[in-house]
């Protein structure tokens, strides 16, 4: 049933591993292994257990004793109950075109906030604090949603990221309209990683930017499945537990989320393995950027390359190794690196990537 | 920190498990082996993966191959999924006022639905076909929303169990007026075994009896956590994908909740499980029905029981081997067993029960 | 196509109005007159006309400076509109099974606030405060939605009002759990005119109770149509204007509406029509009480009155002149009077009542 | 407190009317005695009363026997019971970036509907087919919602419309994706008279182009305050009364909406009146297209004209006679006209504009 492979790649061995996204990649196995050594005996549900406070405990040393973590199932549901807790009838979630719970999230802030998300064009998937500022112009007119929440996405959906300096703006122009800010941090661990690797890099894009509620990525960053959402006011965290089982997102079985998550957080294990996936972006953006064909906009700065391929070649190649198209207007493609990407499954890509595109162009742009 | 243990019971020797919820029991290791097992190489996300495919044709398997399985996080997001891609605009969810639905989900269904839970009396947590008929009556009157579904519960939260035929009626009922039948599942493997133990058995409280879309419960069967819900007919589950990730339910690494059904569904470990929980209460019921001062209002038919205690009893028995009260205004506990209560858990408990309960009556109902 | 009239009341003139709600009786003329005169020019549409500012000023003359008043359409919507304003995520609204909210607005609270009801039995359509302190016992609860606003009926829809006293006991055991309280005055005007009939009474009833935002009930009081939703707090009021809109609530061309509340606030018109239905409803009661066959559990206190018939007999009455059935397992009626009603509507009307049930005495107990 | 007029208006006349909204208008003097006639006795609530019988007969001969017609408040509102009666769970309605529901109705549509509006880019106001077939992309992905309502607006905010074959176009590519057509007829009338001024006309641009759902404006049109919402197609009405009141659009008193709408049917006043307002906007570009300063981008088609001006000159205009800014990016203003305003209104007020820039222009672009 799968389709054949072209003959420039089937000489090739078949790839090990996929650049479709890193949420195809396994577990980690120290977090299978905490996994495994929670699964012992009777424990409460719903967070009242021992490996839950490990964790409470593990995100307050990160980001102070008035932050307040809660523990949920996955993205988007992190990001549908940060909006839901801080969001106030007759207001609007504000983000960018490109933000995630906008255009691959099926709607879902929408239905559990009824209310509007109101979409600021970006570059790079990025916006700015002009455009922000701007939304004062309906402040006070009743036939305008009033803008309640800043979502921002850190990484970005296109890999890029904010600097410190740039998300303190934005978040000093949301609170300057009376907004909070939401930061969807979906890949926060590559951001931090591509940032300066250390705790005080990822509390000056989160805490110290101005940030008031963060979704600390688990699943992509090597976890089988888990999202941590952070509140860092007090205030904002009150009805946080009761919007968590509100929009679905109470794992009753808690214990096996914190374990994932107490792994992940020791030793700074979701540091070094972000800044493995970007190391490898980098090694794939380093060995395929003089193939033929094949154009970058720019470097990659996290763990997504975004290049342009000749539009006949896509499809061989995503059948050889899988990937998604990204935008087919213009031949646009996206490769994810994730931490459990090899130097060889890298090199290996390259090479098919090289091959293919060679028999192209030396078929007269045809295959 | 922990409350000082009562004398009469401080000299047995701490109890191995509680007796709180079937969901404080950990998986079974055949559920993690298979996860161990799931976590090789990448896998494509949000279904499209070996494993999601296995657990889809081991329901077909179950319920025939009209049927479709999606799984999803947990029971409430699973009934919510239901409910949502049932309802249609003006109408109204009709359930026992005991239903999990209506007082265990902090207003989940009201949230994702914007729509009314319109409550049934219930006895022993269970409704009649005629309540059903009897809303006929607001059938057409624009003052009031329709009845759309029939939310059903098997086992019901009180640890009863509706007949084949009993389910049967309630869904002509609902049919008859137009309405479809959601059946929360969350404890369908101890339903299935209190009423036979087998596959007929299970279909003949679901699919045979006009049931329309069925949660079965995967996290109290055995599970680290994931629920399968499955709708019996296709027109019904034309909406259903897109509903699953509107209400946050979509696992993106979907082949770790995939794996675990498997390891469930193989050999019908589910049936086996749920009937060894429903034994041990069994047993737990036939150890302690003798004891003055705790009453039962009748035998156990699934896995719970709901005795009477002495007020003054409930604290210091629970601060030793912990479970909930259920009514307090008539000092009714909860008490759960599940997959992994052992006989010797049972006898124990039961003891310290005998123990602690002698210990007030010959002390002149004081403690 | 009419059903024939019983020959026991054919021989009466056919009645000049119904007794089936306040809202089939027209306007008063003073309210057309103020339409007409409205009618005059251009205005700035959404409240910006000296109309609206009147009623504006109207109402801060009768509630005070700190209050805001925003008209709107009807009453389900003015209801609505209170409960979006002011509850929060994670929060349900509190009422008796008998309210308006809960049992004849086809799910609308639900539909805009996607949060439950939670609904307390009730006696004569009345709740205690006993029932609100207990709501306490799930503070704190991620399993509950907590308690947000308590919503009360004046007068209740079973005609019944609530003394200053026992308001602002209600309103006293709702603000200790942190519970805002709105209170439904579809008829606060016939509940006003019960208890006093002055300015003082509607205060008592209302603000110095405790009540937090008020629906001054227009349509039933004698309008076209039109409610004014009245904030007594600044800080409730803050949303309001966007939530007004957000619920469809926003009439365009509002003088209109606010010429009608002008009418209505001039003189206290709204007392003294509601007063004279109050009377006339009283004039009812004297009129038929002593009838064989038909009985009441109390007097009328307000407009309505709620007497069994014999079952036979309430067709054909009411096919003569119209009213509803209220409880038709109980044979109970429900007879409203309103503004328009005069003492020779209510004499032939009980003239009818007592030659129908008469001929059916007389006959055996048969039509 | 008003602002002093400017000199160069200040020896003109204080105008007559404004040019702020066809929503600032009275209502016709027809309208205003229909109401009157109405206002005699008592009469069923909730539509079951001769006048809106006959406003649905009314309805009935322009559209058909299949159409059914609900009476309904504001505009906001019937837009938002439209969509909600038409969209399953799992989609979202596709509009203008320039759409009513989408930029001046607060998040009403996504308070009900709990659903995405999916903004596609227009000019002047118009979409085309080709962008609503280019939806067909995200058709069956589970991570978009589903285009399931295609909303359009006749005539559109920008007061251009679309032609029948327009319309007819994307109606069709609408259908071939299985979605269902809402055309909100704000200004339905004033399209009508701009596209041939008859009923054939009318049906052109909503029946027979293949719109499911007609918002048929009426307080734009003339009336104090009322639209109808019609359908086209029976199964399309089945849940609409339900959503009517769960959107808090259902009018109690309706015999006063209805005597409104058969005042506008009757001998199709509301065709003469648009007609008129159209005329009166021709009227007004004719007198100001050549005054040095002020430019148009096109004539107007119906009754809205959107000039560009000097910046300085907006305020000092509007001060003494009332518009809005449009685009103040682009000094763009709005300049609507409505059915009364008369030839005198247009002549005085285009006097004023000519009088203002002369003097702006002559002072070396100052005032």
């Amino acid at each position: 049933m799968s389709p054949a492979i072209h003959p420039a790649l089937a000489k090739l061995p078949a790839p090990r591993c996929s650049f479709t996204s890193d949420n195809s990649a396994a577990a980690h196995p120290s977090v299978m292994a905490a996994m495994l050594a929670a699964n012992n005996g009777h424990a409460l549900a719903y967070g009242a257990d021992p490996w839950s406070e490990q964790t409470q405990q593990g995100f307050k040393q990160m980001f102070g004793a008035d932050s307040e973590a809660f523990l949920v199932w996955g993205g988007s549901g992190a990001n549908v109950m940060a909006l839901v807790s801080l969001l106030q009838a007759g207001e609007c979630v504000v983000c960018s075109d490109q933000a995630h719970i906008a255009v691959a999230e099926t709607g879902a802030p929408e239905r559990a906030l009824g209310a509007k998300l109101l979409l600021l064009p970006s570059v790079a998937g990025k916006i700015h604090p002009e455009q922000v500022a701007a939304l004062g112009r309906t402040l006070g007119s009743q036939h305008h949603p009033q803008p309640g929440i800043l979502s921002l996405t850190q990484a970005t959906e296109m890999g890029t990221v904010y600097s410190a300096a740039e998300l303190k703006a934005l978040c000093q122009a949301a609170h300057q309209l009376g907004m909070r800010v939401h930061l969807d941090g979906a890949r926060i661990a590559n951001a931090c990683a591509a940032l300066g690797g250390t705790l005080e890099a990822l509390r000056s894009i989160s805490l110290d930017a101005g940030v008031d509620v963060l979704c600390f990525g688990g699943t992509k960053a090597g976890l089988i499945g888990g999202e941590a959402l952070i509140y860092f006011h007090t205030e904002h965290a009150r009805r946080a537990k009761y919007v968590r089982k509100q929009v679905n997102q109470l794992p009753s079985k808690m214990r096996y989320v914190a374990a994932q998550f107490n792994a992940l957080l020791e030793d700074e294990l979701w540091l070094t393995l972000a800044a493995h996936a970007n190391r490898m972006a980098q090694r794939l953006y380093l060995a395929t950027r003089d193939i033929a064909g094949l154009q970058y906009a720019q470097a990659p700065i996290t763990n997504g390359l975004f290049p342009t391929l000749p539009a006949a070649c896509i499809a061989p190649l995503a059948a050889w190794c899988h990937f998604w198209e990204w935008d087919s207007s213009q031949s646009q493609v996206r490769w994810m690196t994730a931490w459990d990407t090899s130097e060889a499954d890298v090199d290996h890509f390259a090479a098919g990537v090289r091959a293919l595109l060679q028999h192209y162009t030396e078929n007269g742009n045809a295959l």
